[in-house]
Formats: C-alpha cells, structure tokens, sequence
C-alpha cells in the first residue's frame, strides 16, 4: 500500500488542495474508543495558520466523520474523516502550471503523474492534506492518552533560536497542549516569532527542529530488523511535508561522544530498570525500553518564497526568474507539531497494536 | 511482516550470532541477473573486522546459496542466503544472561522474548546479521548498477574528524568501492584511523556519521504520503543496529537557513531540467527528482566497552558495576558502511520494481 | 491492513448502512485513466436493486468523487468515492438489538466489537457497502478493458435452475453487460426470476452459482506460492457478502475425472500456444498462462427471510423464534454479479500492476 | 510480498526442487513455544510418498532448524528451516525443457521467469517444496493444539469415492491423526485405496475432496471486508499445488438450499450460543462465530501421468505427442492433507495473533 500506513491500524490519506475535500480513513482501530470533539478541534487549530507568522488562507477545518463512529464511541469499523475544501483561489497558481517552483513537488508531480495531477495549489502534496492526517491521527493520540501514553513537541530550535531542553517530561508534555506556540521558554518564543516576522518581511522563510516526547511507552515493542521502532516512526515522520531528518535520544550529536559517555547506564530501585541517562531514546535493538521516546526532526523553510528565484520553462525548455505570488506561510514549523504529534501517534499504536492485539487501545 | 522489509522485492533475515547459521531471503527480484560471487564477497569483506581497528572475532562469512539461482542467474524465485556460524565462544556470554549491558538489547530483548531469547553474543540482535544482509543487498546492487544506479558511501565524520564533502560523485563513488576504509580524504583517514586506536586503548569506543549518494536514481520514484522515498528509505537504515539518526540532502543543517538559501533553483540546459543546489538531496515531496540521492546516518559509539558500567543484575535487582570482556570493536563506523549501502540498495530496489514492474530490474 | 486489499493498486472500504456515508479509496492506480461515469452508473445499476425481485429500498446510490480526479482523469493520487446514505429506516432494525437474525453477522459483530458497532441494518457488513465497492472496482474494470482484459459474469445456477455455459466468450461476455438480470440463455432466465418470485412468495430466499470470465488476460502474471492468482482472486471474492465457495476452471468437477481427462494439453498454430481445453482455469501453478481466467463463486440464499427462525435473546440468554420484518431480498445473486465484477477486477489489477509498474494500466 | 503469508505471523517459502535445498522462514512467532520434533516429523510422514500408492522417490525430508529455536523452545525471532535435496535425478527433466507438461506450471514458468526458471522437477514449483510448509506449519499447528484449537482433514471423497461425513468432531479430528491415509470409514479407504492402484496401473491418476475442521476457534475472528476469515484461509489454501476449489460450511450446496434450510438457527444453553446447524462452517461476516471451521478443498489429478499428451515443443513451435517417464504419484490427496492442514493453521494463527497480539499464542 502507498499512502497508507501502518499494519494492525493504518491511515490513508487522500484529497488535494483545491479539490472537492481532503480527507482520511483510519481501519484496525478498537471498537469503543470514545470520540472527543473538543480534543481533535484543538489539534486542528494547532495545525491551523495562526495570525500574521501563517499563511492568510483561512479554513475552518471542519471535520465530517462519515463511519466507524456510532453514539459517540469507534465501532470498530473503519473511520472515514472528510474535510471539504471551502476557501480556494485556484488562479493563484494557473501561471506556474509550466514553471516548477524550487523545491516543492511540482517537478516531481509532473515526472511521476505526467501532467494529470491536480496542480492546484500543489495538489495532493499540499500541507493542507496533514490537516486529515491531524484528525485521525488526534483520534489514536487520545486513545494512546488514556492509555498513559502522552505525546508532546516542542520548537526546539528555530534558524537558530534555541528552546530550553525538556526537563521534567511529564509537565512538560502536559504544557505544550496548552501552548499554540510550542516553546517551553517563554522568552525564546518571542525570539523565534520575531524571526518568522523578520523573514517575513524579506519576503523569505524559515524552518526549525521540533523534538517530540512519548512518555508511558510500555518497554518490548518493536522488532529488532526492519520493524524497528525508530524505524518505523521515521518512515511515519518523513512523510510530514518538508522533514528533511530525524534522530532519536542523541541523535547525531551521540557521533561525537566516547562509548563511555553515549551508553545509558541502567539502574535499579530495586523494582524496576531505568537508565539514568537517555542517548537511546528509549528505543534499544529498535525496541523500546520504557524510557521515555525521544525525537528530533528536521522542518526545512517553508519552500514557497516572495524573492525571485531560479527556474525553467517546462513548455520552452528555457531558464526564468520565478516570482511567487499568493497565500504563503514564512514559517510552518509551529503548525508541524501537530502533524509530527499526530503522525508518532499513528506509529506508536499501529506497534502496540501488532504487538498487544487490536483491542488493547481501548481496554480500561 | 515485521523482520522482512519490502513490498515488490523483499528481504526477510534470520539468525543469531551463535546459532547455527544466519541468512537472508530475498523475493519478488527479477530472473535473470546475473550472480557475481567475486563483487559478493568484496563487499562482504566491506563488511569484516579489519586488523586492529577492529574485533578479534574472524570470520569467512561463506555464504551458500540454497535457491532462487540456477547456472548462475537469479530465476526470480526466492533466493535463501545461508551463512554458518563458526568461529563462537559461547562462554563469554553466559555471566552476563542477568547483568544487560548498557545501551546493548539484552534488556529489551528480555521484555520483548520474556527470557526465551537466545542471549548468546548479542542473539537475532548481533551485528552478525547484517553479513546476511550485505550479502543480499549486494545482489539486488549490483543489479542496481548495471542499471546505471550506483550507491557509495563514506565515513563524513568520525568522533568529530570530518572526510571532505562529496565533490565529483560519479568518481567518488567509484573510489569508494575500492577503498577499504571508506574515507575520500586520505590524511583524514589516517586521522581517524589514529582516533579508533586511541578509543582501543582506552577501552572506549567511538562513532561517526556515514554519507550516501545514489547516483543515476530515475525521477518519479517514492509516494506523496507514507511511502516517501525517505520514508522508505529511513525505514530500512533504521534497522542497521547502532544508528540514531537519518538526514538527507541539507539534513538538520537546513533548519539554519533562509527559504532562499535552502530552496534548489531549477536550471535547464535545452533538454533536461536539473537544480543548481540538491539541498533536497534528490527528493521532493516523497518523490525523486533525478539528482543524486543523498543521505546521512549518525551510527552511535559501539557500546561493547572495556571500561566499568553501571548495570543492574536482574536476579537480585541490585545496582553493580559491570566489566565486559570479550572481543569488541572499538568502532564498527567502517565496517557499517557495507551494511548501509546494502539495506539503500533494497530500499531503492523495491520502490523502483513497484514503480516500473518486477522485470525492470533485469531489463537490459 | 484489514479492510483494504491490494499491494500496488489498493481498495479501502468504509461506512455503515445507516451511518452518513458509505465509500471506498482507491491508492495506486495509474495517472491518465479517464473517468466514464456513465460506466460507473451503469454497474451501480447492475447492483441496484430491480423490481419485485429485489428489496424495496430504492436508492440512487449517487456518488460523489472527492480526490484524485482532475478534468476528467486519473491523476494517479487516491480516488476517495463517498456515498450518501439517505433511505434508511432505523426504527426497523432496533428491536433486532438483542436477537441476533441466523446466519447473518449480527452476533460475530457482538462478538468482535463488543456491542460497540452500528447494529443498524447489518451496519459496517451490510452488502449496501457493495455499492462502494462496484464504483471503485468500475474505475478499473473499465482501465482494464481498454486494456483488452475484459470481465463478465453470469448466473450460471439459480436454486438448481442452470444457465448454458458459457461459449464465444468474447460475444458471452459482451452480451453480459447489456443484461441486467445477467443469464445467457434467456428462458432459463425467466425460470430464474420465477423461482425467485416464488422465494418471495413463500416469505423465503435462493442462492445460486456466478461464473465469471477474464479474457485477454496476459501470461506470466501471479506467484508461485501463497500471491498465486488463485488465492489473491479468491481472497477478494470471499469478501463478498454471502459466498461461500470459491472455484477455478473445472474446479470441484475436476475430481471426479483422470488426470488424462484433467489435464489441457498444449496445441500451437505455430505462433502461439494454447491448451484445447481449459479445465485449468487460466492458471497453472498461481500463474496466468494466457487462456481465460474461469472461476464460479457459490452464494448463499439471502439470511433475511420472513419465516420463523430460532434465535436467541441475548441479553436473557433465552431461545426465541424471531420473526424479520422490513425490505429483504429474495435473491442478491443477479446483484452479486456487479461485485463479484468489481472485485475481480481489483484483485487482477493489482497483481498486473505488481508485475507490470504502476503506469501499465494507462499505458496505451 | 509475494511468496510469503501472513501479516503478524508470516511464512516466507524458498527452493527448488532440485536445486541445494528448500525451506521456510517463520517470523513472528511468540517466544516460549516448545519444539516438538516428534510431532513435526510425524506430520512430514504424513506427507511423504507411501507404499505403492505414490511416487517411487524417498527422502527423508530431514530438516534443519537453523535459527530462531533455543534450548527447544521459539525465542520469537524468525525460525529458519532447511531441508536439503537428496535424492534428485535431474536426467529425467532434461528432455522436458522445451515441451511443457500439461496442466503443469513449465509453460507458465516461461512465461514468467523467461527462460530462467530452475526447470528440473518443476523447480520451485514442485510439491516437494510443500515439506518446508509442512515443517513450518507444524511449529504453529502444534502451538494451537495447545490452545485448544485443533485441526484436522480427511479425504472427503476420492475419484468419485466418499468417506462418510465428520461426526463427532473431536473424536474425528484426534483420530486423523492417527491415520496415515485419512478416511474415517475403513472399508472407504480400502476402495480409494484400490481407485488409486487402479489409476496407477492405468498410468494415470486421480484427485478429491479434502474436508478441514478446525476446532476450538474463538469467536470474533476476522475482519468484515478483504481480510474476511474465508478470504485469508482461502488465500493461504489456494497455494497448495492442484488446489482447484474451496468451499466453507455448505460450500456449493448451499446454493440449492432455500434461505430457511441454509440458514443456521441459533440455540443457547443458558450460557453460551451456538447454532443448531453449521453451514455457514464457523464463519458469519468474515468473522468466526465459535463454531468450527469447516472447509473442503479440491484437489486435481496429479497432472504427471504416463499417458501420450498433446504438447507443443517451444523451440520449433510444432505439436507433438508427449510421453512422461519418471517417477510420479498417481495421487497426492492423501499427502496433500498435511499440508492443507499446515497452511490452515499458518492463516488461523496469523488471524489470531492479529486480533490478540503476538504473545496469545505461546500464553498458558
């Protein structure tokens, strides 16, 4: 399967930008998770474009859920999410039709789909699908909660603003949900906006590493070839527009220490095993080991710039300067954390689940 | 599947360090290509210990190959890889069955296997696997190659001394697949080399990041959603054991830029469009856009070290020092390298036969 | 995945019969195929109910497209086809809550999702999601067919009343799609609609025997063992509500013969070859050998009948006569053939797209 | 993946049938499973050639379990198995190349492997290969017998020849076991006994009905739509060499049956539910009902007979007569009942550990 994911639960995605809708099904989850509104709507007005660092599309987002949900709790069935696409200006883009912009999928769109895609407003490809990919991911991630299993992302850096480390994982994770703009340290929050302001202003834009936080995993899950937790969340991540990395625990900084500093030495309180420090991010042999999951991701800048820029003609075959006009985020790295959040979700459950059996998410 | 990886051409691995054997299947590869023993086993040597860089631990890795080739072609039926395990000391392991050692899978491997696990040199989570895996994935290479697809892959850094950046990648490339240690820049080479011995001596072991390029990678390969070329890809390094973290094109370092730094120009030459920079490393939006492909992997200090660690005997639930004997490298960075182009080639392999059909690999 | 089928070309079916909406995705179909609704309705009405011989719920099953068309074609993104349910009538089914109807799927459903499905009209197993499933599998039909890979089905029994055999195959499976009560001998179908009618009389129900046809199907396609063509078609077509036997070429007959009876000897014009007889189906050893691909699918009499049956109260745990009230079909067999169509199709695309890529389907 | 079955537990197949080996890989399995050599090589007895009923070559099917098995119990990582090939006469097949066998798979192979294919003995299509799927089933059927859940085929009819139908199905399905050439009526072995001798001396042979009960299955598994419990097993089964048809419950009758006769009444005690009759054979919606597990296959012919065939020779495009020699069963039906029953258990234990996780199936 292609854009689909995961074995035991999965999620696929279809829709296009300026299509009829977006949309997502999610198959494999339990029967008896209970649906909570309130909770996918605050994760969608994360995912949302907020004030003058987003783009000025504004979508309500709203979500029509069109099976798998009978008085309020999963049946069991496949979920079917439908977000209808309302405020499109598709003249906006008729005049790249010929000119790829740098660095987004029109190139390779026009290379796998030979001319048929939609290219409207880049079509499939658009940040706009993660909004159904946030809905149905947001189902699975309450459901994980309610297992113990919270899942948080904070900006950790931004074109070189850095946040403060996680510190006590479980009020950091508990604050970020109430935080549109995940920074743990107020002060740097402001240094990060006023950088997407000031990129904005140059007609440019920024990008950032978000870290993201699973705390309550069970330790055993995963499998020690290919299935490999790390894996497998990565295969989930990069599918998140404009993730260029991930790493886990320490990550490429682990490159540089000696096996003396980078192993995590267990310890005992005479009940349970710990490592009293963290550089594996809770994942060992690609299966987890009860320490809380760590990882980092790498969101490029936004591709979609008011500068000129270099590109070609497809139609003559012939170099121009490309000046791209419409609705454009200078920063998009805010609005990822809910996507990053939604798609870990996604992983995690579909593991829990090959491993503890398809009810497991929903048994009290 | 958990322990096999791809959907048209799939690999499954089997074994532990010191059962009877390990191996690979590999299905779904095209009849008709041609077995190379000589370039098999060159890369499974890429793959030994060498000299004192590496573990005491010496073996042949004869493989045998039980199906799937017949007069010396691939017959498109699944080939079984066998390789005999010879050279075990069992001993050395047993004290250690209760005390896990650090940042090792003994204890995940306890969680996930609930002690039935084969705890013998590390069991299905030795580094031993992976000669099954150079094995296979060298096959489904060389296959790659003569279509014109070639991986390579140097050591970009190790413990902090960087090789110089990929610069002509159709000669470096070819350089690299006769460079025992994989480093472009001669005197860096010997730097490292003089690191890994100095982290010898101290009973310490050190790590490094690996950089791959996947030159001649037609355009139009990977999915929008889920299946993205680095989606897939990731997937598959992740299971190289030791590795923390995976980057391509600009990686984590694009966070630092502008949208107009990170963005690649598109520029055209009359007949073919290219871009001007591949901070994108090849892909965009899941898909490849005919530049080489370029990758990272941070692979994480070996954590076999001879210097005192903190563990846990599980027995007793009592905090203790630990002191591993043994036969270890002081780093595996080098003998990765082999392990990574491998599970690249697969991972490649597979997205293309989905792409053009299974016979494509061996199309002339 | 569950409620999905397929590798490269993928169908995922969701929705309840009383729930908002029913519908399917389509992943990993060809970019370029053009979209004829006229096609699509005329196979949804080959599913609708007709007359006195079917149910009296009477909708337009009017679908709506919400991705992966654009002007017309295929972009090669997924095709999200939704469902609105509007005629339903839920007061009907809520005394049933508790009793489960015999040889329906109502106590399974209790059984797997735990009282938490939609009991609604048979709900997620209702065979109005059939409906979903002929629009998607219509889409390729028709791919197919321009193709040359044409599909037809006939009624080949009914409650012991046979149709003749099948005999131009290609004038046979033409003729098919312009009947919509699809016999091939036209007074063994009016002994057909009156044994049904006389079903309908006697408050009861008929099942029958379809025999479906693929011709232009080409060689080489299926694998050897566990993806033979046989299993891949059979696991699509057991999901179809009610059958409950699957077989190919001479099938159960087969055992009664000799081998020398059995077997299809080879004949050539010089040009090609072909066997005399076809008892092998189409396929010898899970591989198309280029002769009609014959399978005939049992389905059972409908379980709705207005007879009385025993059943049980659950929540007693008291045996009970149970009496059905409401819209029943006295036979879905003449439906059945709409989705027995769609699911060949399916389950033959996708194995041609595994062995062919992607854009085989749209290739001209 | 292609030659490969099962999402959570699978089985990857390999070999051929003279070639080095064959054998299986098993991944997914929980760990603590007792290996029961005795139990395993009594049902490769089952399966091996006996007496004068079947083909002249013996082997011992001597395996070797190569991986994932530790001081006689499944440590839960893949299992390995080989069985190497002894007694091969590659001569015999020599002449063959260029003229396919009827009804065999020499000329789909062609087609598909284009002249690659391993063509001594039908390569990786011979029944030989079923040995490694017996080993392999083996494992997993003796894990689910102590879980209660049991299974077991008989000859249902042979040439014509019926057994008499299962009874008692406890007592039956432990009797099987027993008999090396299954038939429950004596006196009914003795006559299939002769049909086969008869066949023999006629240089031709004969094929039949196997019936499989699998007993003790809880209720609540499967899914409503593709991954239905028929659909999967049907799958599984349809890879078993000359399997032509598959039927559950009724099968085939069913479809002269009104709705009242076919339908299956429920009854309680008080405490738990179950039908009065079973011709929905345990399955209702895709999903099990608790009750067991009936289905019957057919088996062809054996396609080797020493009768003059129509063939065509490949090189010169000419027809011609074709003449067997060698050695060959005149029936396989009572061989292939060891592996009906092998693949039954890998689909059902797959369908299992889905919906229970994968320790269910090693839990006391």
């Amino acid at each position: 399967m292609k854009n689909s994911f995961g074995n035991s639960i999965s999620v696929t995605l279809f829709g296009e930008s300026h299509g009829e809708a977006i949309g997502a099904v999610i198959d494999g989850i339990a029967p008896g998770i209970e649906i909570d509104h309130e909770y996918i709507r605050a994760r969608l007005i994360e995912r949302a474009p907020v004030g003058r660092i987003s783009t000025g599309r504004c979508e309500a987002d709203d979500y029509e859920i069109l099976s798998g949900v009978f008085m309020g709790f999963t049946t069991g069935t496949p979920i079917a999410i439908v977000i209808r696409n309302t405020n499109t200006k598709s003249r906006d883009y008729e005049a790249l039709r010929n000119t790829p912009r740098p660095s987004h999928a029109d190139l390779t769109a026009e290379e796998k789909y030979h001319g048929y895609q939609d290219y409207r407003g880049g079509g499939h490809f658009s940040g706009r699908i993660t909004a159904a990919l946030v809905a149905a991911g947001s189902i699975i991630r309450l459901a994980l909660l309610k297992k113990g299993i919270a899942i948080g992302t904070h900006i950790s850096s931004l074109h070189g603003v850095s946040d403060r480390a996680f510190c006590k994982l479980d009020d950091d994770v508990k604050a970020l949900s109430a935080l549109p703009f995940p920074v743990l340290d107020g002060e740097r929050a402001e240094e990060m906006r006023a950088e997407i302001l000031k990129a904005r202003e140059m007609g440019d834009s920024v990008g950032g590493v978000l870290e993201t936080a699973v705390i309550g995993m069970p330790a055993g899950v995963g499998e020690p070839w290919f299935d490999t937790l790390e894996g497998v969340i990565s295969h989930a991540v990069f599918s998140v527009p404009g993730v260029k990395g991930v790493e886990f625990g320490a990550g490429f900084g682990i490159t540089e220490l000696y096996g003396s500093e980078a192993n995590d030495p267990f310890v005992t309180d005479g009940k349970t095993v710990k490592t009293s420090t963290n550089n594996s991010g809770g994942i060992q042999g690609g299966i987890s080991n009860g320490m809380p999951i760590i990882l980092r991701t790498a969101i490029k800048p936004t591709p979609s710039i008011f500068k000129p820029q270099g590109s070609v003609s497809l139609k003559d075959m012939e170099n121009l300067t490309l000046n791209i006009e419409g609705r454009h985020d200078p920063a998009i790295i805010h609005r990822a954390r809910a996507v990053i959040d939604a798609v870990v979700a996604i992983a995690v459950a579909d593991m829990l689940a090959m491993r503890f059996g398809t009810d497991w998410l929903a048994e009290k």
